[in-house]
């Protein structure tokens, strides 16, 4: 392809995204390893929109009321990378450039949120990006109800590729996006028609403008390398009420041999070919390095927002105390004050009252008393309102004429649910939470696992937690899904037994930075166990001794959930026989496995017999408590599931997988042989 | 809603509908659980559909070549064991619709594949049906291709609701039927405009006729309650190239008190409502009674298409005895007698040249010999085909000019992809597999679950199995994957470690009649550390001896896939010191697990210490094999990871994170104090 009209036309625009181009091309070269094609490909729509358009100050990239940019195609890293180190963000220095997808490094193969600033969500996996960004969207549409345009008044980017609206999850966004209008949503695709395998018509003919339109979104279609045109389509998207997908003809690895071909998407390392493609850019600079003209217009480009950020300072100094505290803790993750003293008086109360209730029942009360003291938490559900219970009376519902709504209907949609959720909190300012039922897990595990991935505290409410689903059968009856979440790093796992455990999970889950949670709760009612009220928090520990053997202790029965009233049914039998049984309730494995030595010791010593009770599969974490880390502990055995469910009534069910006190009576019996 | 002028402009008609409406009632009144409204909202359609055009005889529900019909909304479950009941299956008695939801029966409360063969595929996650039909109808392109249109000729029928259509499957799935004109696939959109939680507006406002014609479908719209309207509709899509989504707008729960409200979705029990509703029919027998009238209209119903079966056996009787053969058997999913001669071959030739390869590239390798004796299989690749390398040279590509072709470019699509396998094998004739990043099973993981739940054998060809990926980093390194599916009941998880294992994998994968697998590839290359050539298949055994202790045994180490290597070179290090070390090599726990206790101790004896080696996290089912399902095993260790990865050169990777040689030797010195 002759570059020349491309060039010649606007030659201050292609000088500096020719620098985005050739620093691609040498940072994939160096790693012999990346995707040199998308950056190439988007240059001028990324230059056009942090030129003209994009309201961030490189120097201050937590800046609250910067505009974000989010790369849904993150396999383009270097784009974004490229970007920040010629507009002078201190991380990516011009060796982290040199250093691209090396140990250690910064600039790591696809961008992670947790190692720079400037990064607002991890991206790869595709579609998550554009879906988080409708949570960003939609975050910036609350918080600017709450706090008003002069704190709160800014756009959300996002940039997505083929892949990007070929994955299923960019319907969900797509829909919830046109529902809710959110206006201040822009949307690139970068159309080059090009994936992996071949052209885009090799797996798919969808016609994307007409599909956008069906989903209520406004298109507009234009020339990518025309910067005249994206600026105009920026212009023209950022006056719209509704959300804006543009659409941008471009070329993959424009001006490179590989150009409009598969090739093009991965790493082109070949050192003739660079050559030539540097040559129709005008590029005449070694590798790595950028004219000092043009970094400087670059480092214009990062400052242009300071004066912005300054006006934006002096407006924020001027609203109220109250005001800027609220939003400050949010934004630091801060639990108010008042939320320690809230959840005790809570448990104080069920602890007496005593309620038989199902732990998402026990969840809507911790939430009717956090809510009104937590304004920064978002609930929802993906169509179960009235089964998970995620919905309390003060918060009302996010809408196109009430943004102040905080909760949110998602409609059957899980998985753009949960990538929303980490939007909004990565957007900073909410904490949201949401629910469907456990099974659904399924659903949501891209984006669950992206929470935990990048470290970020989205709380996911999973009620209707085992066979105690009964008669909808083995389809909703969640077997593994503990063991998926418990498999997972960087999350807390948290089965309340009862009130008072649900209670506590939730003033964890709230007080997270960065973990995400997942609460299982039941459908069925419990009793209360923990019917003597402690100030402390006994779920923080993760395991605790719920009731000590009376009878000289040979056993220690484990459970967590729905199953620790069992326990309790199994230790009275055992001790009417005389054989003395501790009861432990396990609620979050990942965090008594935190607790040092000593008290884990004592939680579980050496000797007894064990027996855990969990209605799931054992390799659900299982082991490690029944067994020791290295085995040190013998005698152990396991009541739970190890195979789908059935339908059938609860109670039936559990009498049929053999998950009943008289069950675990008779493995503790066969231990003590 | 005055239902008069419904029953009165086409009686009979009506009559045929109000009895699904009818039992419907009285199935989940007596069940006190289930959901009414659907069944009652789609009577009209289903009736319509079976009377008058779906091909398929009642007393021969597995028949070949019948049409197939898919309830994608499988929360509506009555409408289908109604529609059984009434035509005559042999399974759905009066009885199993009297014991709807019970334990035991048949009338589960979602439609179970495994319990009814009229069943076509089990349904209740939303999008799932959906996503299977666009499967079914592929192998319906495909066998016609392949056997011409007198032994292969029918339509895929499925009915959706809004969940079906909002989940982000569902654009999956459009996309697919769109690229390749599946014509023969026929939607019916049950555009009743409820969810649970209200009306669909409150959370969706997508204009799906505009969505449809944007992937490629014709779109037909109708009242959904008028038998003329269905009747021309169904006709029209019959005939068409792309494929059809007839929108039917109909009233959920029509003619009950609950009628177009989302409580209408649900059970609907109330004595007096459910009289109203029977009176509102016109429907006076009492509880589960049929009038002998209708039901005997309903038995030709389910007779009507005896002739077309008789017919069809006399034309299958006139083809070839090879053709017959083989059509059989792939129905049966036999494999051929050549397959295990082959994989012999294959594993003699590899032991012989020791080829240092990944095993992708092995499994590449393994299918070049397999695809050409078994022309059953359909391969594929979400996108990553020169990834997964799971295109054979003789397959020929699936398009719209090539419906014999057994390559399928699925595009981004893994969900998609692997629900529609599911389709492809539950439609018989064909065993499918397909690959992906191990990384993205997450996109994929509730299709995979209802392959295991429901005994379907796809194949997901997952490679890229651990930080071996390399710089693309965390988001592309699974390390929670293997425990993932390791914790899903009915999977095989085979983790081979060389083109030998690799080959044994295949074997025992495309085998397998009612389990799905799951292969776990790597991207870097492997030694081939079968180097002694067996007959026998030992990766079938689950685990085995590779290498024995040569000085007293002290040690076992335990590793899978790429770790067996590390494996080995920590044993040579260990006898160096004197210390005899046995290499046990685990490619699949389940199979293991499914030996008899003498060879699990024979090649697990008590005694040694034991370290499980495997690049994932240690819940991936090792404590079990580690140190015995009762603890009776001390002393182990585990050298794996506990965290996620990060982008870097693989080498460095396993250093960092220590996954070396050294390390466990270490952990081994420590275990021996």
């Amino acid at each position: 392809m002759d570059l020349t009209e491309l060039r010649t036309a606007n030659p201050e625009h292609w000088a500096k995204a020719a620098a985005i181009r050739a620093l691609t091309l040498d940072a994939v070269a160096a790693a012999n390893s990346g995707h040199s094609g998308m950056p190439m490909g988007m240059a001028d729509v990324a230059t056009v929109l942090f030129e003209k358009h994009l309201k961030f100050d490189a120097s201050a990239p937590k800046w609250p009321d910067r505009d974000r940019f989010i790369l849904s195609a993150g396999h383009g890293s270097m784009l974004i990378y490229s970007l920040l180190h010629l507009c002078g963000d201190a991380q990516v220095t011009l060796d982290q450039i040199k250093n691209f997808r090396q140990m250690g490094a910064l600039t790591a193969g696809h961008p992670e949120n947790f190692l720079l600033d400037a990064v607002e969500t991890t991206t790869g996996p595709l579609g998550q990006g554009l879906a988080n960004a409708v949570g960003f969207a939609m975050a910036e549409e609350m918080q600017r109800a709450q706090y008003g345009r002069k704190i709160v008044d800014h756009y959300t980017y996002v940039m997505a590729g083929d892949g990007c609206l070929m994955e299923g999850i960019s319907q969900e966004a797509m829909g919830l996006a046109g529902r809710h209008s959110l206006g201040k949503l822009i949307l690139f695709w970068d159309n080059n028609n090009i994936t992996i395998d071949g052209t885009v018509e090799l797996s798919d003919r969808t016609n994307q403008v007409q599909r956008f339109k069906a989903s209520g979104w406004q298109v507009i279609e234009i020339d990518g390398h025309d910067p005249v045109a994206i600026d105009e389509a920026i212009t023209a998207a950022k006056k719209s009420k509704k959300p804006s997908m543009i659409a941008c003809k471009t070329h993959i690895a424009l001006g490179h041999a590989a150009q409009d071909t598969s090739k093009g998407h991965g790493a082109l390392t070949d050192a003739d070919q660079m050559k030539a493609a540097k040559e129709a850019y005008g590029w005449t600079t070694g590798p790595f390095e950028v004219p000092a003209d043009i970094k400087s217009q670059w480092e214009a480009i990062g400052s242009r927002g300071a004066a912005d950020r300054a006006e934006w300072e002096g407006r924020f100094a001027e609203v109220s105390k109250q005001k800027q505290d609220r939003f400050n803790r949010a934004y630091a993750l801060d639990t108010p004050n008042k939320l320690s003293a809230a959840v005790k008086a809570l448990k104080k109360q069920v602890s007496e009252d005593q309620p038989k209730v199902a732990t998402r029942k026990a969840s809507e009360m911790a939430l009717a008393v956090i809510n009104p003291i937590m304004p920064e938490t978002v609930g929802g559900s993906a169509d179960l309102t009235g089964s998970n219970l995620t919905k309390t009376g003060d918060m009302g519902v996010f809408d196109t004429d009430n943004r102040k709504g905080r909760f949110v209907y998602w409609g059957i949609r899980e998985h753009g649910m949960a990538a929303a959720m980490n939007g909004m909190a990565l957007h900073g300012g909410i904490r949201p939470y949401s629910g469907t039922f456990f099974c659904f897990t399924d659903y949501a595990r891209p984006s669950m696992r992206l929470a935990a991935l990048s470290k970020i505290p989205s709380v996911f409410v999973m009620t209707h937690d085992s066979i105690g689903v009964g008669e909808d059968g083995p389809t909703h009856q969640p077997v593994e899904h503990l063991a998926i979440c418990r498999a997972t790093p960087n999350t807390y796992v948290f089965r309340p037994a009862d009130a008072v455990e649900t209670a506590e999970s939730w003033e964890i889950a709230l007080s997270a930075k960065e973990t995400p949670s997942v609460l299982s709760l039941t459908r069925q009612g419990l009793p209360t166990v923990r019917t003597e009220h402690k100030l402390s928090n006994l779920t923080a520990k993760g395991a605790y001794v719920l009731a000590d053997a009376e009878a000289k202790r040979q056993v220690i029965l484990i459970a967590t959930g729905s199953e620790v009233a069992i326990a309790l049914e199994a230790k009275a039998k055992l001790e009417a026989e005389g054989i003395g049984t501790r009861v432990v309730s396990m609620p979050c494995m990942e965090l008594f496995a935190a607790q040092d030595e000593a008290y884990r010791r004592k939680v579980l010593p050496a000797g007894p017999v064990r027996v855990g009770i969990e209605a799931a599969v054992r390799a659900g974490g299982w082991d490690k408590w029944l067994m020791g880390e290295r085995g040190q502990d013998k005698k152990a055995a396991f009541v739970g599931m190890d195979s789908f469910g059935a339908s059938a009534p609860a109670g039936e069910l559990y009498e049929k997988f053999g998950i009943t006190a008289d069950a675990t009576v008779a493995k503790v019996k066969d231990l003590l042989g």
